[in-house]
């Protein structure tokens, strides 16, 4: 089985609330932009991927409700920008926010009304269809190569943070790579970081785990480094909020913690991400806006108190992975590139394993 | 001020739970040896040093009770070895109980009852005073060495676990160099890691650094290598469970991960430890044994469950640094040396800073 994250029908979207995971699977109807973006600020859906494609849908269903009238371009445009601003640092949004502005702008040439409406909603559903393909694909190529290294043996992946189907379209990125890698029936074991400060790892990875029958350990971040010297991993994968023109890449606090271990104990390091969350304008991590959380993600947990009263706190949500220490590859669905290569890849000047 | 944790007089012991900390401030009575060996069982106390004190005062409070009879000889010895066996890892009990039962059977060659039961007490009561201005030595000698490197510039400190007046007999170890750069006024900051999975840093450092006035910043264990390459840390200084010969350190889960960070940025990695936690009986850090601890730890959070039910757990209580990354020294109550130093420093062949 798979997860179902997100279900959505014609005119009908249906979000799992992963606050409440993993004691409570409670579906929440979303017909409404706004109801989208407060999905996305609240964490209700997070992942960069399942983000974009949440939002988007969003857009899809108060489209189909017929909102913007005979003119929906501005209503568009406006949806668009305020779903954006959910989350600024997952490059998704804003990525396919201006995919969809250059098509409804073309569209709009020709179309109004109810016809321009049917074929932004028809992009939409695309963009689903096509994000979950894609994620099949990463998990594919990475499988294949980690695998290539161990030509016989059962691997053992450390994982971090939750890149699966509660935080894709579909399938899941690093977490696809796993997936893939128990499909072909080679995946001794995955250790997954409990993440914290928002616990992903613990909650959402280790609930897919169960869910899918994946042999799976969960530790504490601050394990990670033990666990590569005492448990035989044969390589690290992470997804990625965004990957920047050298290979830089943001992701979830901790990873940049994990990719210097992994360096250490001589472990390849892999960031698995969709080409969307590729991001050509940047040059380097140095660009790169690091979104600062509330104080209360660290000093409560499900609302109980656990640190002590008045103590000051920094909680950045991501950190920066410079490109040298990710000395396995970035997974995308084109390939596996390493991140000198990216930027040909991308561009379509390199074509890889 | 100082945090009294273990409140001792003659005849009468209590300590602060700090199960309930950072919000409820509760002192329970320690009556009987059953009494200590609880309470380091559980967690109420913790912190090598502290455990090692407050084992040794509730044999000195039943002693004082009468217990043993006219030859307490017996009585004694069965005390240290169900006090030993409460938390192996550290080994302060373990040398303490040595030490205490070389002593009890030279005394008992000319005394017995309450001459006996005196004469213990009494040792008892020094290894508590000693301990106390043991920590002193170490925060002077390590504020020292630290700031012999920025001669004018206040530093900022990058601390794990709880190794304060909450984990020694008082004034702490690691949290002692922290405490005497404070009193020196050269205290840029310190950032605390939360340290995971029993939150130590959260709750208990973040409860002193409050209550002292220290500026300081709590931090997930995953922002450790963020901290280092953001904050401008000078050095990061933890405590010890036990320092074997070649200047191994083991030490609460995770000081491993952060020595990898620290050499990584090139930050100086400070293990601060009374000579009584290292033991030169064990060649290297291979020879320790790691202790496991119940998986309950990391799925739930004051009783709350926030992982996924079902996952298996990984839960080692502590990790072994390998000497190599101990860049700064080892901070003890003779002086700081580095670890190729400390068997000699120890045995009295070499005095140092």
């Amino acid at each position: 089985m798979t997860l179902e994250a997100i279900r959505y029908r014609a005119g009908s979207l249906q979000i799992l609330n992963q606050l409440l995971l993993p004691h409570e699977t409670v579906y929440e109807e979303i017909r409404l932009v706004q109801d989208g973006y407060e999905a996305i600020k609240s964490m209700k859906v997070r992942g960069a991927p399942a983000i974009a494609i949440v939002g988007c849908l969003s857009l899809a269903v108060e489209l189909r409700a017929g909102a913007g009238g005979e003119d929906p371009v501005g209503f568009i445009r406006e949806s668009l920008c305020h779903l954006t601003s959910a989350r600024p640092t997952a490059v998704n949004m804003g990525r396919a926010a201006r995919e969809l502005m250059e098509f409804t702008e073309n569209e709009s040439m020709e179309k109004s009304g109810d016809q321009l409406r049917e074929s932004v909603i028809r992009c939409i559903e695309e963009m689903l269809e096509r994000d979950v393909n894609d994620n099949k694909k990463i998990g594919n190529y990475g499988a294949q190569h980690i695998l290539s290294g161990v030509p016989r043996d059962s691997v053992t992946i450390l994982t971090h943070c939750n890149t699966g189907s509660l935080a894709t379209a579909g399938y899941g990125t690093a977490l696809g790579v796993v997936r893939s890698l128990h499909t072909l029936g080679r995946l001794k074991r995955v250790y997954c970081t409990e993440t914290r400060p928002y616990n992903q790892g613990a909650r959402l990875t280790a609930y897919e785990a169960v869910a899918e029958g994946f042999p799976a350990t969960l530790i504490t971040d601050s394990m990670a480094s033990l666990t590569m010297r005492e448990k035989n991993i044969t390589a690290v994968v992470v997804g990625a909020d965004r990957v920047v023109a050298n290979g830089d890449t943001a992701n979830k606090v901790g990873t940049y913690q994990l990719a210097i271990a992994a360096k250490h104990h001589g472990i390849p390091f892999y960031v698995a991400a969709p080409s969307t969350s590729c991001d050509l304008s940047l040059e380097s991590g140095r660009d790169i806006v690091i979104e600062e959380r509330p104080a209360e993600e660290l000093t409560s947990i499900n609302g109980v108190p656990v640190a002590a009263p008045g103590i000051e706190v920094w909680n950045p949500g991501f950190d920066v992975t410079p490109h040298q220490l990710i000395t396995g590859g970035i997974i995308t669905e084109l390939g596996v590139f390493l991140p000198s290569e990216l930027q040909a890849a991308l561009t379509g000047r390199l074509t890889a394993l």
